[in-house]
C-alpha cells in the first residue's frame, strides 16, 4: 500500500468534526478503497481547548487558518470553516495557489468566487472537490460531473434546502402559518436563529449555481441567478395546492434551452404524480435530464455531519486515488458561455391566488386582466362564501410569458375588489 | 488535448448501437469531458450488411469478437454481446489479457465470472467497468464504489428489473391477474419470448450480486443469491397489499450484518410511505445505507439503448481521464471474506394468504399451527363469506425466524380446511 495521504482540517464545526471522526472510525475501509491510509495530521480552529469530540493529541494546530496550507505535512486542505469570504477563502486560495487540492463543503464560497477559484484550480493542476456543498451526502455533484458526462444535459431541478422543505411539510402535514412553523424549527434547531439565508432562497441559489455550471460545463454564475424564497407561502396556498392535486415546494432549477442557459430558486406547485413532490421534511433531491439517459432523481439527507463527512470522504479518497476530474466537468478552455436568459424571459403555467371581496362582478374584473393580457386560464376556484368579506379566489393558467403575467399581477393588485397582495406560484411539471 | 481513445464495439444490438451512435451524437461534449476525443474505430458483429441505425463507413469489422482485442488500433474493447459464456466471455478474457480496459453491460457475465476476471483485471492494471450493467442509466454503481466510499454500507436493496415492475404496477392499477399481464408486455416488447429470465429473478439476482460485490467489497457471489419471481403473485395479493397499506415490489436486498452477508431476490410488501414503493412501471430504484450517509435512493430508467449507452459512455469516460478504480472498489487483497448467511437465517415479518373453507373453526386451526411454531400475529383479515367455500384468510406476523416460518407453511399446507398452496410474502420495511 502507497504512503498515507495526510489531511488538514480547517474548522472544527460539525462539519470538520464529522470529517475527523469519519475518517478514525471508518479507518480500515477507507485505507482499502483509497489504496492507502487517509490521516488527518494538522487542524486550524479559533480555540483549542474547545471538546469537540474530537481528540487532537498528536496532531499540529494551528490559530491562522492559512498556515495550513503551507505545512509541508498536510496533502490536502478541508475547508470546513464557511462563508464566502475572510479566512475560508483565504485559506482555499493559499492552498490551491501552492498546488495542494482542496476539499471544501462551502457552497457560499463556490457560488460567488468559484469561477477564479476553479481558474486557479486547473492552472495549477490539482483538485478542487466539493461533493459536500450540495445535497449533503447525495452524490449529486459526482452524478452530474462523472454518471451523465456523456449526456447532453437539459435541466437539473432539485430541493436543495432541507429547512425550506421542512417548513413546508410541516405547513402542509399539520396546517400552520409559516411563523409558526418557523418558530418551531428554531426552538428545534432545524432554522437558524438569523433565518433568511435559508428561507429566502439564498442558500439554495448557492447550490443551484453550483449545480448548473457541471451541468451545462458552464462557469459558475451565482449572480445570475433569480431568487425567491418562501415567506409569503401562506397556509391557504398549501391547503389549495392538495386540492388542486399539487405540493409546494422550494425548487431550485436551471434550464439550458435554445437561447441560453436560465436558472432560478422559488416556490412551484408541483403535480404529486412526480416523483419529487414525495420528498418531505429535511431530506434533499436532485432531478437531473440527460438527452441519452432521461429523468434520473437521487434522494437522501441534505445536511448533518454524517452525510456530510461522508461527501467529503468521497471526495478525499478520489483524491487519494489521484482520480482527477476538472471543476466544471470540463477544462477553462472548453467551457460554454452561452448566454443567461433572464427571468423576464421564462415560460410557463401559473397558480395565482387573490383575496377578493365577494360581490358579484368580481371574477368578470379579474378574468378580463388576464384576457388583456393574452393569459388563458386552466382552471378557477372559489372557496367558501362570504358576502361583502375577503374570499380566496385560485386560478391556474395555461403555459404564458412570465413578463406577461408580471403585468397581469400588477394590475389584478390594483384592482379595488383585490384586498392584498396577490399569490402567484409557478406550476412546474417535473 | 490529447489523441483520441479508440474504442472497439462488439455486437451491434440495442447496447452497442446505442454506444456508436451517442459517442458520434454528443461527441463535442464527450471530448471536452474526457480531455479528449472517443471514437469508435472498429465494430464486431456477425452479419455486416444487417441495417443498425449505425454508418459503419470507415471502421475496421470483425466477424469474429476476439480478434477485436488484438486489433493494435483498438484501446478500449465494449463488450455488448451479452450472454455469460461463449464469444462475450471469451472477449472480455482476451482483452483484459491484452491489457486493454473493457467495458460491459453484461450482467450474467460478472455475477457468474466476475470473480476472475475481476482478478485478471487487477493483474493486468487495467479498468473493468460495468456501470450498464446493472439500473440502466442510474449511476448505482459509481454511487457505491465511489460516492459511498467513506462508509461502511449495511444495506443495498433495488427495484431491479424494469419487466418485473411493470408487470406488478399493470396488475395492480388495471387488477389483473399475473397471465395475463404478462401476454400483453411480450406483445409490447416490456419482456421477452421467454421471459424465465427476468420474472423468475434471475436478472435482478445477477444485478443485486453484483451490488453486493461493490457494497460490501467482496468477490461476487451469484450462487449465494436466494432467489424468488413474480409467477405467483396473484390479482388478490396485490389488492390485499393495497388494503393492508402495501405495495408489492420484486426487490433484490442485500445486508451486511454481524454474523456475515445475505442476499435475496423475491417478492416483498413494502409500505407505502417508503419512497421505492412508488417507483412504478420500467423504473428501477437502488437504495443504499451508509453508517455517516444515511439512506440514499436512486431512481430513473433501468433499461433502454440511451439509458445503457449514457452509462457505458461515462465508464469510457473515466477510463479516458484515467480514473482508475479496482472493480469491486477495493483491490483484492484488502476483499472481504465475510461469510455468505443461508436464507434459513433470515428474519423477518411475513404475510400469508392462505384459502381456506369457509366454516367454524378454520380460524383456530390455522392459528393453532402459528402458535405451535411461536410465530406471534400481527393482523388478521378475512374478506368475504362464501359458506363451503374457498375464501381467502391474510395474516400478518411480527419478526420470526424464516425456518419457522417456513416450517409452519408446510404444515398449514397439509391442513384439510387449507385448499391451495399458500401464499407467502416477506414484509421489508425499506
Amino acid at each position: 500500500m502507497s504512503k498515507p495521504l495526510a489531511i488538514g482540517i480547517a474548522g472544527l464545526g460539525t462539519v470538520g468534526a464529522g470529517v475527523a471522526n469519519l475518517l478514525r472510525s471508518n479507518a480500515g475501509l477507507i485505507a482499502s478503497r483509497a489504496g492507502r491510509p487517509i490521516v488527518v495530521t494538522a487542524v486550524s480552529s479559533r480555540d483549542r481547548n474547545k471538546d469537540r469530540g474530537v481528540p487532537l493529541a498528536g496532531l499540529r494546530w494551528y490559530e491562522d487558518a492559512v498556515a495550513l496550507a503551507a505545512d509541508p505535512g498536510v496533502d490536502v486542505v478541508v475547508e470546513a470553516i464557511g462563508g464566502s469570504e475572510g479566512p475560508a477563502r483565504a485559506l482555499v486560495e493559499a492552498a490551491l495557489a501552492a498546488g495542494k487540492p482542496v476539499v471544501t463543503a462551502n457552497k457560499a464560497l463556490l457560488a460567488i468566487h468559484g469561477r477564479e477559484l476553479a481558474a486557479l484550480a486547473e492552472q495549477k493542476g490539482v483538485t478542487l472537490a466539493f461533493e459536500a456543498a450540495v445535497a449533503g451526502g447525495i452524490p449529486a455533484i459526482k452524478a452530474l460531473r462523472e454518471g451523465f458526462s456523456g449526456n447532453q444535459i437539459r435541466r437539473v431541478a432539485g430541493i436543495l434546502n432541507g429547512t425550506c422543505n421542512y417548513i413546508l411539510t410541516e405547513m402542509r402535514i399539520r396546517g400552520l402559518q409559516f411563523a409558526e412553523v418557523l418558530r418551531e424549527a428554531q426552538k428545534l434547531g432545524y432554522a437558524e436563529a438569523d433565518p433568511a439565508f435559508d428561507i429566502d432562497g439564498i442558500d439554495a441559489a448557492h447550490k443551484l449555481a453550483i449545480l448548473a455550471a457541471l451541468a451545462f460545463n458552464r462557469p459558475v454564475a451565482f449572480d445570475e441567478v433569480h431568487v425567491e424564497g418562501i415567506r409569503e407561502i401562506s397556509a391557504v396556498d398549501i391547503a389549495m395546492a392538495e386540492a388542486l392535486g399539487f405540493r409546494i415546494k422550494l425548487l431550485g432549477i436551471a434550464e439550458h434551452g435554445e437561447g441560453g442557459v436560465s436558472a432560478r430558486v422559488h416556490p412551484c406547485m408541483v403535480p404529486l404524480s412526480a416523483p419529487i413532490a414525495r420528498v418531505d421534511g429535511v431530506f434533499n433531491a436532485v432531478v437531473a435530464e440527460g438527452d441519452a439517459v432521461g429523468r434520473v432523481m437521487l434522494e437522501g439527507r441534505g445536511a448533518g455531519g454524517g452525510p456530510t463527512a461522508s461527501a467529503v470522504v468521497a471526495d478525499l479518497i478520489d483524491i487519494a486515488r489521484d482520480r482527477y476530474t476538472p471543476v466544471w466537468g470540463a477544462e477553462q478552455s472548453a467551457l460554454s458561455h452561452a448566454p443567461a436568459l433572464p427571468m423576464q424571459r421564462h415560460r410557463g403555467a401559473y397558480y395565482l391566488r387573490l383575496m377578493v371581496l365577494d360581490r358579484p362582478g368580481v371574477i368578470a374584473d379579474v378574468t378580463a386582466v388576464l384576457r388583456d393580457a393574452a393569459i388563458s386560464l386552466e382552471s378557477m376556484l372559489q372557496r367558501g362564501r362570504a358576502p361583502g368579506e375577503a374570499v380566496p379566489v385560485v386560478l391556474t393558467t395555461h403555459e404564458c410569458d412570465e413578463a406577461a403575467m408580471q403585468a397581469a399581477m400588477a394590475r389584478l393588485a390594483a384592482l379595488d375588489c383585490v384586498l392584498e397582495k396577490p399569490a402567484l406560484i409557478r406550476i412546474e411539471a417535473l
